[in-house]
Formats: C-alpha cells, structure tokens, sequence
C-alpha cells in the first residue's frame, strides 16, 4: 500500500491551491480526480472575477494551478476514481480503482455536479441536446436555437457564451429577477439575440433522435407551450459530491453539503474539507482558493504538530 | 455629505477582493486606504504560492488587483485615512482626513501592522538602519551585514531576499525551529551567506548615527554577546489594525483581531471584516481573496435583499 501524508479527493480550485500549499509545507501530497484536472472551473469559459486576472478562461486558469503544482512535487493522478474512504483511524485508507492508498490527513475536495431539473426528455436526450456545459458543448450549436435554464451565475455566463455562437438564445427563469451579478445581467441585456422567459418552467423536452422542441409553462398565467429548441442547456444549480465522505461518517448538511468549520475542519480528526462540496455559502474560485490553502495548513498543523498548532 | 452603497476600508488583498465583487454585483464602492493601495502583499518581494501565479512580485499582483478594480469602476482613495466609525445605525459613518461618507454597509479590511520586539534603540533607529520591510529597504545594504528578526515566512522571505544583496546575513530567531514553509527553510539552507542563530533574542540595537551594532541573549547558553550588524529587519508577526473599529464597538478577540463568522460578519448588522485584521487563523493572500469576496457578496445580500438571502 501507498502511503502519503496527505490525500487530496478532488483536484478541481480547492484541491489544487491544497496541493500547492501541501507541497510547499514539504508533505508528500498525491491529488486524485475520478475526472481531467481541473473541476467545474475548467469549464467556464471566462473567468472576470478571479482577482489577478481581469479575464482568464476557465482551462487556462486551471491549467496555470495544475502546472504549479506539478512544479513543486504534488502528484496529480487524472482519472482515478475513489471507490471508498476509511477514515477514523490514525492512517485514513483510500481505495480506488486502481489503488489502495493510505495518509496521515484526507482533504475532501470533492466538487459538485450539475443538478437535474428532472422532467420527461431530460436523461433521454443527455448528449442528444441536453448540456450541463456552456463550453464543452456550445460550439455544437452553432447558429441553432438554445435554451438556457436557470437564473444564476453560471446560466447567464452560459447564455453570454452561447450567444455568441447561436443564432437565437432564450433563458428560462422560474422566478422574476436573476440570482446573478449585475455586471452579468447588464452584459446580458446588450445581446440582441438573447430573450429572456421569466417565471417559466421547462416541463418537458421533447425530439426525435435529437432535441427540436421543449414544454414550457408560464408560472403567472398558468398557460403550456411549446417552443422549437435545438438545444437545452440545464444550469440550475450545483449538488455536493458527499456520497463516499458520508458513508465514512463525514457531517453532512440537510443538502448534503460537508459541515465545516472556520478552519476547514470536519467531525472526523485529521479530515478536512474545502471548495463546493462544503456547507460554505460561497461557491466561488477565490472563496475554493481561500478553503483548499486554510485546509492544506491545518493538515499541515495536524500531521507535524509544530510548536504553535493549536488543537 | 458623499452616499455609497458600500465603502471597504483598507485597499490591501482583502479589500481590493471586496472591491472588485462589490462593483461586479453592481454596487457603487468606495475602497478607502491611508496609504498606496496594495496593502502588505505590495511589500512581499516574491510571491509563489498565490494559485494563477508560480512566481509574481508582490507589487505587480497588487497592481494587476488595483487595475481589475478601476476597471469596473470601483472609487480607490489612496492616502485618505479614516478618523472616526459610526456604524450602529442603518447608514454608516465614515469619516477621514478629506470628507465624511456615509454607506449601507462597511467591510473593514485594515489589515494588520508590523509587531516591534520592543528593545532599547528599536525606536531611535527606525530608519536609520531599523527596518520592518525587506523589499523597501533591503538595496539599502548592499554588501552589508544584516540581521532578520523571527522565524516565520516573513522572516524567511525576507532574509532569502536579502541574501542577494548583503555580504552576509544572520537570523535570530527566540526557538530552535522555523515556523514557516518547508520549501522556505529548504531554500535558506542553500544560502552560502545566511547563518541561523537559534534560541537568540536580540536584547539592544547599537550605534551611532546609523546602527552598528546589536545585543543577542543566547536563551541556551544565557550568554549575551555584541554582533557588528549594518542593518536589522524586524519581521516578528503583526498585529491588527482594528482601533476604530473596536471604538465603533465592533467585537475584537483578546489579540484585538476581529471577530466574524463563516459569512465574514461582525457582531454589527451591515459591517463585514476580511484579511489580515480579522481572528481567521491563516494569514495568506489566498485566503484574504476568499474572505474579500465572500463579505461582498454577503455586504451585496445585506443591502439588495435578494429572494434567495437569509439573515
């Protein structure tokens, strides 16, 4: 069996920037994503509010943390899936699909996923028009009709990027304001071909061997109708990935999300916790930042014990 | 009397991450500092660990930070120093040396101060010889003999810098370890003309118009001896820049740090802190980026009143 000092699950913002400050503390780090490195950062395509760049595309900023950590000494292993955690005792066992590993400290860094809307035609047609990535799968829809969901950040930073390649884009909103930045809002509202449907719920999504038409139901008159729609791009939100934390005794939240403390601590001695798999309210890069470093320190503090840790 | 939607106080990390979010959700934000926008990260003379940068001097990552915030329109004031707080009611107070403001919410972001060791000619020679800033001082002593004060990343940071430029440089440091970075101490062990004097405290700084000379106490041995030193470097850790604000009756810890919670709050309705004057434990400009933003959006939450913000 392997041993680290620290196992880092995830190796998205909050598991790099741990891995940084892993390897610079001088503790052998090993970084683990089931996935490419680089988490859901990797799919943005514009990054404006990461400070010390002013735009900065998701893969490239993600790319700059991963060769940082290569530089120093951290290993990432890219597609390698965590099939189980042992954590409560003094050596935390890690069991993946291709090997067992064991560490004086595990940071779960694990991420979210997309949520679904869940309605008829969303699984069906997954790949066959439904996206849950603006950048992965916009370029497919070049001068198609898109239909963007939801009303946060993430929807309208994908509709701006849709925009540009579609021919027309509408935003279905269930509600009627954005949960969005304003500066998103008011780049949206110079797009000429960007419409957007407020208090409107997608209710099913519907095609042949792909998608051409979705249901819509407007929440204020009550009344159904279908729009011809290329593409259906579902960005309502994110939901942790807490699974295998949780089945090793890892404090979740009501939604699942990893109870931490002010200092990324979790219930479990010698685990910690950082980025959007976390109960912390913001889900931003410079917030995953700020988490994954204050993590990758106390694992420090926790393992070496030096003369200033305070329990 | 001037009226903002939001006013930060202190233009370091902290504040210019405050900044850039405060504009981005679309508030008119007023960053005030008594001095150069920049804050203590201007004075590092190489950051690495900062994750989108392997290596940035710490005056060019203030920069681009500055020039993402007038970017979007945030109002930076430069060498405008806060008088007085009232923060109690629903429009806060802010008065300076220039004008008097008032805001809808305040996110303190004053930082922290460089700690004296409090020996006799400490004062008397500040300037003269007696410094607490390597990258502003250190050409100074060009081919001369320096001593760095401490044992933490500052310390270290500091002496390596100074390496390239003095003869020869000593580090008394109280302990017999460092508390700093491993990738630090590793670096300084390679220094040909850097000498660690463990378990010394510096007692007296000596000379005449400039110093000459100082006072060690070896801890171990109780013995106390004179070295011929050109320059000194104080680099023993901060402390807060909270006096206006413990007056205003926001709550500080016993080492007059800020008190805030998970969201950046204070005990005050509207009042936000972040970085290095608040009680967080870890002191880094990663960790300031995330605290900034985090007391914007939540400053943002306070003063909009979004469907989805909870009290």
């Amino acid at each position: 069996m392997e041993s680290w000092d620290l196992i880092v699950i995830g190796a998205g913002v909050a598991g790099l920037a741990a891995g940084i400050y892993g390897a610079r503390s001088g503790l052998k780090t090993l970084v683990l994503d089931e996935k490419m490195a680089g988490g859901t950062m990797a799919d943005a395509p514009l990054v404006e509010n990461y400070p010390g760049f002013q735009k900065i595309s998701g893969i490239e900023l993600a790319q700059k943390m991963i060769a940082h950590c290569k530089s120093i000494g951290v290993a990432i292993h890219e597609f390698e899936k965590v099939l189980s955690l042992d954590l409560k005792g003094e050596k935390k066992q890690v069991k993946t699909d291709k090997a067992a590993y064991e560490s004086k400290a595990v940071i779960i860094a694990s991420g979210s996923h997309y949520r679904e809307i869940g309605v008829p035609g969303e699984k069906e047609f997954r790949g066959k028009g439904v996206s849950y990535c603006g950048i992965c799968d916009g370029p497919l829809f070049k001068e198609k009709r898109v239909l963007v969901i939801g009303g946060g950040n993430s929807a309208l930073i994908t509709a701006l990027y849709i925009a540009e390649l579609a021919s027309e884009v509408k935003i279905a909103h269930r509600r009627d304001m954005f949960r969005a930045e304003e500066a998103l809002v008011r780049a949206l509202e110079a797009k000429k071909n960007v419409e957007v449907l407020w208090n409107t719920e997608v209710r099913e999504i519907k095609g042949e061997k792909l998608v051409n038409k979705v249901v819509v139901f407007d929440r204020k008159t009550g009344e159904s109708k279908e729009l011809p729609i290329d593409g259906v791009f579902v960005q309502v939100g994110e939901a942790p990935n807490s699974q295998q934390a949780k089945e090793a005794s890892v404090e979740v939240d009501e939604d699942g999300y990893i109870k931490i403390d002010v200092r990324q601590r979790t219930n479990i001695m010698g685990v910690f916790a950082a980025g959007d798999v976390t109960s912390h309210p913001v889900k931003q890069i410079g917030t995953a930042v700020g988490q994954g470093i204050t993590a990758a320190l106390e694992a420090y503090g926790f393992i070496k014990r030096p003369y200033y840790y305070k329990q």
